[in-house]
């Protein structure tokens, strides 16, 4: 029966091969084992050998001993009954992402200028000098001293003057967005813009908390719409309104304000790209009119790039005070090293140099869209002053088959339809964004866009 | 009215002065304001700068304008009614942390032998090598190549044979367990063992679902008490019970494996500690003996350290089927940079290495701690022999007075009871954490604590 080889340890050979026996029945309950010198002498092993191998028997329960007599194998052993094993195969399988060899993605940047080097020696000297702080439990917020930066910078570029105790950071919206609900309430009635980012959508869903879609006038959400219903909690993009570009008006914003100065409401104004205006200064963050009302999130994606999970949410005095009594059980997500990395690359200016040379970039870019653009008359510009994506209206009363035109040609394009939640607006608008087109290879892509337009859709 | 310093750009004075009247109502709705030559020669600036300031204050919608007409302060705007603010010293601020000089944690690594310098290299190389794969959006499942090397490891040394596919990388286990929740279903009844790991308790309450705390024998989770109740998954630690140590002989996992056989019913397997055993091997995991029915969980906290945020987790092939349809949105929230490291740290066998050198130093502090422990007969040591903490049974019937003379000699260390999730059981055993305190100063905590013992508990 012993089947042994020099493949694994001798005691690993014994122990898998009794183990085995004792699953499959070839044993009996309470049969007694071999003696550990017996069974050493017939494999021609030493006693230590079988012991060890016997010692793990024991540790997982297989066999129990009794004190001068010997090993006996477990009794009361269930049938172990194997369960129908589904073949990887039947799984529907990542699709295969198709790729476009134009692609006017919204969710990338310009990774070109990265500083990659300011940044490996940045690891280099945190790994260097915070040795011992980097591999311990972290604050459940963030780094204190990152916080810290983002506070200063709140304060200098979006008017926004806070403690760094009330900052949370955390890897990604996901992370922040499900602490948020959760400190909340499950019982709150949520509302979203629509159109909208449908990862919040799903998110909420997800969620599994009431959910309602407000429609935006030329303003923003729709105040009327948000009167009418029975709404705790809005979620809102007012410097940069995800996707349609629109710029929330001082108007709207105080009307939102006194909707949300009663009990228990509350604003989520979420910031994820206001760095970027090529045209005057940043539009000033709602929140700093009014911190007590407003959960401000802002992220590191845009500025930096996606991969590297950083978002961060302020909050409000009397949230932080119930999450400081109940949800600091919830690990920081971010790993230090990351945070140390980050906390000194803005210390040192490094992250305010990046963003105004990729605010440079960024307009060369829209400076020559508009440029090409303006030379196809049935295509109206829209919203190209801010952000990493635009706005272009076509004139057309044929946009299926304009999509159409656009998939044939290889072009990766959503039109506003696509970020309606509820029901497509048969809208003429196509939603560009340009951020991750190398600036090299912008100018044959718009060109590319704009002619399959002039052939297909006018 | 005009007060103009040289602290800001002139344009941004000019903006905010009247973006303040606007708002205190000291300018009437509909009211001109003035041509911007003639303000640009009252203030001694040029009129570009005035038109900056006016077009700033357009895109913001404090103004408007009319063609030929001039400036003029916009209608209908609402009255702002300020919120009450709350005071940052109103709040129960961040309670102060009580140091222990002697601090018997379970929560911590040793962070000596740390390899910061191959970190270092290798965090150089990724950024060196795999610039543009770094910076944009990674896969929602993580990394593939590290998810490989993953399964090698789990195929190596857990007898878990899986595709790597099936894993997904997140950063804590609240993470990869919230998405778990929703994967699995919000309407599913969830158990815990009891007692437990305290965080998994509040992470299941913070999420909503049904909870049962499902009480231990000898063997683990409680088949009978499991057997009474309508539970649907059960989260269990069979290698190393969190916190008694006990490990599930395979009487009991062939009991919760036929259990599991049903319908919808599932097993998460909490690997948190298994690759440390001190004699004979690391205990298989339960999921090598049936895929179909349990999600495998592990995590790098342990093996590298707390801080960085690295977990995965095994899907059986039902589950990552309904993962694949429904739920890919949510981002991986692991930065892609961190993965790319653990990858290369893993591929080229610094992973294996660390863990050897580290199960040296942790079997070293061992054989210290039960060296002296054994001295003193009121205490009897159990559940040494794998993880980063074990048990000792204090004989004494005045536990309470113990524990108080813990606290005065500055000695912090939890009682089983603490780990009770509904009431305490006046148990006489202690959970000693000793991974974070320097194999240096072992000797002198371990003698602190078995002194404090003899005094004052027995």
């Amino acid at each position: 029966m012993w089947q042994l080889d020099n493949k694994q340890p001798i005691y690993v050979q014994i122990y898998e091969q009794i183990k085995l026996m004792i699953l499959e029945k070839k044993y009996e309950e309470n049969q007694k084992l071999p003696s550990k010198r017996a069974l050493a002498d017939s494999l021609k092993v030493s006693p230590m050998t079988v012991d060890v191998a016997y010692q793990q028997l024991m540790a997982e329960g297989y066999i129990y001993s009794k004190p001068k007599s010997g090993y006996y194998v477990e009794m009361d052993l269930d049938t172990f009954i194997p369960v129908k094993t589904v073949s990887i195969q039947d799984i529907d399988m990542k699709k295969p992402v198709k790729t476009y060899p134009y692609a006017f993605k919204t969710n990338v940047v310009d990774t070109a200028l990265f500083p990659y080097a300011t940044w490996s020696k940045l690891t280099r000297t945190v790994l260097l000098d915070y040795q011992k702080a980097l591999l311990n439990e972290s604050d459940p917020q963030g780094l204190y001293e990152l916080r810290l930066e983002i506070a200063k910078y709140l304060d200098i570029h979006r008017g926004i003057s806070i403690d760094p105790s009330q900052i949370i950071i955390g890897s990604g919206s996901t992370s922040l967005m499900t602490l948020l609900v959760e400190l909340l309430g499950r019982d709150k009635h949520f509302a979203i813009e629509n159109p909208s980012y449908q990862k919040n959508h799903q998110l909420y869903k997800g969620q599994n908390v009431a959910l309602s879609l407000i429609g935006l006038d030329g303003s923003g959400m729709d105040i009327r719409e948000l009167n009418r219903k029975n709404i705790d909690v809005i979620h809102i993009t007012p410097s940069h309104q995800f996707p349609t570009g629109v710029v929330m008006p001082i108007s709207r914003r105080i009307e939102l304000l006194n909707w949300a100065n009663q009990t228990d409401r509350y604003i989520i104004e979420d910031d994820y790209d206001s760095e970027f205006r090529y045209s005057g200064k940043p539009i000033p963050a709602l929140t700093g009119l009014n911190q007590d009302k407003i959960i401000y999130m802002n992220t590191f994606t845009k500025t930096l790039a996606p991969s590297f999970r950083m978002n961060y949410m302020v909050l409000p005095k009397d949230l932080l005070k119930h999450y400081r009594n109940h949800l600091t059980h919830h690990s920081c997500t971010v790993p230090l090293l990351d945070q140390y990395v980050l906390y000194l690359f803005m210390k040192q200016g490094s992250f305010d140099r990046h963003i105004n040379k990729m605010k440079k970039r960024y307009k060369q870019k829209v400076d020559l869209i508009t440029d090409i653009l303006s030379l196809y008359p049935f295509i109206k510009i829209k919203h190209f002053d801010a952000g990493l994506h635009g706005i272009i209206e076509v004139k057309t009363k044929k946009m299926p088959d304009c999509m159409k035109a656009f998939e044939m040609a290889g072009i990766d394009i959503k039109s506003m339809d696509d970020f309606y939640l509820d029901y497509p607006r048969k809208s003429v608008e196509l939603v560009l964004g340009y951020a991750g087109i190398p600036i090299e290879s912008l100018e044959k892509n718009i060109k590319m866009l704009a002619e399959t337009i002039k052939k297909h859709c006018s």
